[in-house]
């Protein structure tokens, strides 16, 4: 834990008095989004110390010229970034002729912020003197509807405390914005055209190169004492990228003066005018009005908890950890549109790039298969499906394969790779396991087998060719051996026989060899279309199955566990538990040389080997494994504590399945990793999902069934969780007594606990 | 080969015929230098087609800003560049009226260029016809004085051939250039003040961050056929980094009309006033006059020849070949100031930046040792010498090394790292072990044992410190390893126990420990000094030994070789011979991932390693080792072919060293790599040297006595080479009967031919 300054909660984010040290995490921690758009915790006014500055808009990329120390064959010539958005949120505020900027009051009290994970808003108080005298309380809040997913509110309400004051409100939209990780100090976004009507404003900007168009709009309503006022713009400024209004407000102390601002985009992807779609949702915004619009938001979320809500009793860290973890996923992707996906940082930050990674299939499509309809999953695969030809491409023109071997990319916007270093962008290859593992976990969570012989079966097939292309043959070894690999622990660079990266190839040409020869019996024609359009002989396959049954597996039969990689046992074997604190974290101590040679692991890689395949091991093999590894663990990667704490519950290691399970929980609440104000870690909050209902609840599926092991920490008094299974809804609730189970459905659903079969029948 | 367009010739490098495509190459292959400065064969008029525009200035560098795609720790801030210096050599002609440019003459007959190497000067000729008719016949010849080495002289001469011709002179100096391959596009040039008077004209600028004050200068004198002329200029042009002079001539057809002009640097490095003593530069020159200097010019290259030419008779191929690396090594650096070593490229690009790589002691030193007086290798030397503070800094800084372990930067200027790629700055550590064997071998031929308790053991002690910390204990081996390092076959990265990274490392200790207990006896005060000056217990000593007497050596009993590092049996080992030549070079072909994966190797570190501890070994084992590993490399470093040729004439392999010889020798010249256009790869040719003295002539030093084992190619009449052995020069000539020695010195000289005793008698 690297911070403890959120105060604990069962449904909000709080922090109380305002450090300018943490601005930067808190606006990563109160960032808000509605999966189509979002932003960080930025003040609406001026603000002149150290910030994050970033809005985002769903699907919105640059192309950013890569950037590199050394180019090497095989590169991308580009990485596609995440674009910081226009500013709609924007109000520049004067108070008797001084500007308003907390950083320059000389005092600040009762600073608060909250951020509502219940009904959906973020809020922000404080009583601030200024440095001409004037005292005034603040009250802001701040939503992102759901239902009108293009618009946003804020309502910014300021009392002068000790005398009347002269309140200027400068409300402004801005397109003259930057990255702060831009690689060539460019700017990504073109202004087109600027329009101002009476409170409305419009700036319309393209991206270059990619040519999306984004018409950011605002609405202005002045109100006194919660009365909108006939107050008109005492000046309208505006450049080619800009527009800024300025209303002049005389308030008494004591008297309420609040300016409501609607803003948001409109945006190509979505709309042939995008001026004409702004004007429009201003419309109906404005005939929703400010409350009821907030009601509705409340009303929005309470529909998202009800199915996705989880909640455990006696612990509120414990509580607020996971809720800030499902409201964060919800926030990032809701589902709605396929042709978007779960970048690693949502609408919280820009670091990465990109917004598809393995992520998506190793960790999130469980959660949202679980708390979403099944078509959301099924979305998620067919953003990989139509990126299929892109995938060929790349392992064809980039890296020297053929015949239809695909391999997807490391990151991604448009299915074209776009990260630039050869031992990820070349050589973590394992990302091709997940994504075959996807459409298996999807057929077994869901058993809707239509999604193989429509789509699925073609990635693996192109899958399969990559790793049968990629691996080679030793005579030393007489196996197949797969050689210049980095593992999911990246603190492993080109290393040979990477267990778990040989174990998914192994499986993925398994798998798509059965999957081909089910598709031949019960989908003849898919079967002829699909082998036909691949080209795919019998030879081949074959071929396929040499590779596939004599692959080489590293292990030591000494201490009864694989090896990471070959030569792992050569390392100097000191455990973490021994290593001096202030290393710590190695990545942020050490040069990468160090960290390469040393036996610390980012996420441990054989155990997300043990954790996909879990019935293929025994539970002594699990423990030998998880007890070597777990004490290298540096857990330097957000993914790796929710599986280690799902492995720990099921070895009957609660103490430490806890403590996990609050790092993966509390991962950004507490900075562990220590870099929050980069924005937070959302595609790991849905292992966070995964190590209660994995975890503690032990559910798995298995011959089309749900199995329980429910387990409980002590800390705990009971949780409980909701998931929807093959269209019905099954609500577990676990105590330190017993387990209970409610159905929402049409018919009986047989599940098992502890192997012991049980029926719940329908509520 | 990829090209054959440069004519053979014994003394020169000569090309007939204008080819556009092939300017850039021959740009590097002509350029000129003289340790002090240089430029490539760039046209002194303007040129409008592809071309690639140098003029280097020896010790001036830039610190120009790391760019990387993933910040690493331990990357140091910037990379020392090497920097475009101001241009001197320009002179732009207008004829009646047009501006010439041979990229635009309707015509260009009996085009060629010479670089005369016994000489050392470059000659251009060539008949042109201009867009407006005009046709001329041009003569340049420009060269850059050994003597007066901050001054270059160019004369330019025109005659007009078909009608009378206005011709324009407009010669300049400009500060206002930029690099090739700048990170970030910036200049790297303030311009401080210009001054003009009469024909000459001085621009003083200072390098930004390192703020290096350049004064570049130029003199122009007029003549008509052959004649000063009183001539002044119509026009003068300045700006702040820029003079031009405008010269009018009208000139009748037949006659000849040229401009002399001087020009050259004074730098911050050699003189407090540097436009003082560019001044003084011009009045020295202007008294000698063109023609004595370029006297002058020829009798200092006629005594550099008299001691360091190697003749080859019956091969001019070949004879060409030596006397371009041989002449190349001259011009790059002579040895006159220890604050200046030998950049890879020399004065003929900008490519890899820095001065100073493991290059200068593994291939540099033993030329310069045999063809200069012993104080220049001793400079080289103590250039690292001076650096160790630095280099323990280095260990300690970056990558987290204690007590004095010092690692030497993998390319420097002034002592800190400048290379950022991990796989190289952090893991080529092998850098270490040539710097010491450097020293051993400095010893070992000059029998100078003073500079050891001097210096030398200093730096000993840093490098045995540092591979004592970097090797690590196996508990799986029962033996120390090295772990994740990048061989000098830079086609692995981050292996595991190179065989010459873990040799070289154990050699150090044993080295250093030797060599204190020598100093211990025989110089007991530096030894006292030193180790109090390192604080070096007996512990510590202890330690070093447990390490340097058990380490691990990657062996294949069944093959008979040292493995290159562990797993390389696992390759699928397809020779290159079996490799499809659309393949090659891999490094321009393929992607990184697949580079490292292949068997293939850049150059053979294990073969590099017999190279250096040829007598480790039996002759038998040489074998078996070099013919594993020959098959397998594909001498894409240009440091690859000298070994192999060395190798292959020790084993009587006279068809294979004859072609790693021409290979070696003429890498440029027939630009084997496909890259001469970059600029030429100066420090491989002091490796071109040793494959003939080495190899052909068979020469070491052994207890204090040269041997040699003369071998002849069937292709050759006869070679001959002199050596610097110990104050007195021995010639060796060898023809397909006999091998003859002749002595320059006041006492015989003992040598042994093929283990045999020859008393060679002084002349």
């Amino acid at each position: 834990m690297n911070q403890d300054y959120i105060k604990a909660d069962n449904w909000s984010i709080i922090e109380e008095e305002f450090d300018v040290e943490r601005v930067k995490s808190s606006e990563s921690l109160f960032s808000i989004g509605n999966g189509a758009m979002g932003q960080r915790a930025n003040f609406e006014e001026s603000y002149s110390g150290p910030t994050f500055q970033g809005s985002y808009i769903a699907g919105i990329y640059y192309p950013d010229k890569t950037k590199v120390g050394w180019w090497k064959n095989g590169y991308p010539k580009y990485f596609a970034k995440v674009l910081n958005a226009p500013n709609w949120i924007g109000i520049d505020i004067e108070i008797n002729g001084e500007n308003f900027d907390l950083f320059t009051c000389t005092q600040v009290k009762n600073f608060k912020r909250e951020l509502n994970m219940k009904e959906g808003w973020y809020h922000r108080s404080f009583e601030a003197t200024l440095a001409n005298g004037t005292e005034i309380a603040v009250n802001v809040r701040r939503f992102l509807s759901l239902n009108l997913d293009e618009a946003g509110f804020i309502n910014y309400e300021i009392t002068p405390l000790n005398k009347d004051a002269k309140i200027v409100y400068k409300p402004y939209i801005d397109a003259g914005i930057t990255n702060e990780d831009a690689n060539w100090e460019e700017k990504f976004w073109e202004p087109l055209e600027v329009k101002k009507a009476t409170h409305d404003a419009f700036v319309t900007a393209q991206t270059f190169k990619t040519h999306f168009k984004v018409t950011t709009f605002m609405h202005n309503t002045v109100l006194i004492n919660g009365v909108p006022s006939q107050i008109s713009a005492s000046s309208i400024e505006s450049t080619n990228d800009k527009v800024q209004y300025t209303y002049d407000t005389l308030v008494a102390k004591g008297e309420v003066s609040s300016i409501q601002k609607i803003g948001g985009y409109t945006v190509s992807l979505n709309h042939d005018n995008t001026l004409a779609a702004a004007e429009k949702v201003i419309q109906t915004a404005l005939a929703k009005g400010y409350e009821a619009s907030l009601q509705e938001q409340i009303d929005a979320w309470a529909k998202i908890w009800e199915m996705s809500d989880i909640t455990i009793a006696g612990d509120v860290k414990a509580q607020q950890g996971i809720r800030f973890n499902i409201f964060q996923l919800n926030q990032t992707y809701l589902g709605k549109d396929s042709r978007l996906n779960i970048g690693p940082k949502g609408f919280t930050g820009e670091k990465y790039g990109g917004s598809t990674y393995w992520d998506t299939e190793a960790y999130c499509i469980p959660f949202y298969m679980a708390t979403k309809d099944q078509e959301v999953a099924r979305n998620l695969l067919t953003y990989r499906y139509n990126q299929l030809d892109k995938a060929i491409e790349n392992a064809k023109d980039n890296l020297g394969f053929k015949n239809g071997a695909a391999l997807y990319p490391m990151v991604t916007m448009n299915g074209e790779e776009c990260h630039n270093e050869w031992e990820i962008t070349h050589e973590e290859i394992h990302r091709n396991g997940a994504i075959a593992f996807a459409i298996f976990n999807y057929y077994r969570y869901t058993g809707d087998y239509s999604y193989i012989p429509e789509k699925g079966l073609e990635v693996l097939i192109g899958i399969a060719r990559f790793w049968h292309q990629r691996a080679s043959f030793s005579k030393d070894k007489n196996q197949f051996v797969i050689l210049g690999v980095t593992g999911p622990n990246e603190y492993e660079n080109n290393i040979n026989n990477n267990f778990y990266t040989n174990y998914i190839a192994k499986w993925c040409i398994d798998y798509t060899y059965e999957q081909i020869q089910k598709v031949a019996t019960e989908y003849p024609s898919d079967h002829k279309r699909i082998i036909e359009k691949v080209s795919l002989g019998d030879a081949e396959l074959q071929d396929w199955k040499k590779v596939a049954g004599n692959m080489y597996f590293p292990k030591s039969e000494e201490l009864g566990i694989y090896l990471q990689q070959d030569g792992f046992l050569d390392k100097d074997l000191v455990p973490v538990k021994d290593l001096d604190k202030s290393q710590r974290p190695i990545n942020q101590k050490w040069s990468w040389d160090r960290v390469l040679r040393s036996p610390y692991i980012k996420q441990a890689d054989v155990l997300q080997g043990f954790y996909f395949f879990e019935d293929h091991f025994t539970t002594e093999e699990l423990k030998k494994n998880f007890e070597f590894y777990e004490s290298f663990t540096v857990h330097e990667s957000s993914l790796s504590p929710c599986v280690h704490s799902i492995q720990a519950a099921k070895l009957d290691k609660m103490d430490m399945a806890y403590a996990f399970y609050l790092r993966t929980s509390r991962l950004d609440l507490d900075d562990y990793n220590k870099e929050v104000e980069e924005g937070c870690h959302i595609t790991s909050m849905a292992g966070t999902w995964m190590s209660i209902v994995e975890g503690f609840g032990g559910m798995r599926v298995k011959d089309n069934a749900l199995h329980f092991a429910p387990k409980i920490p002590k800390e705990w008094e009971g949780y409980s969780f909701k998931i929807n299974f093959r269209h019905q809804i099954l609500k577990i609730e676990v105590t330190q007594n017993e387990t209970k189970f409610s159905l929402e459905g049409d018919q009986a659903l047989t599940v098992f606990v502890n192997g012991k079969e049980v029926v719940v029948q329908p509520n």
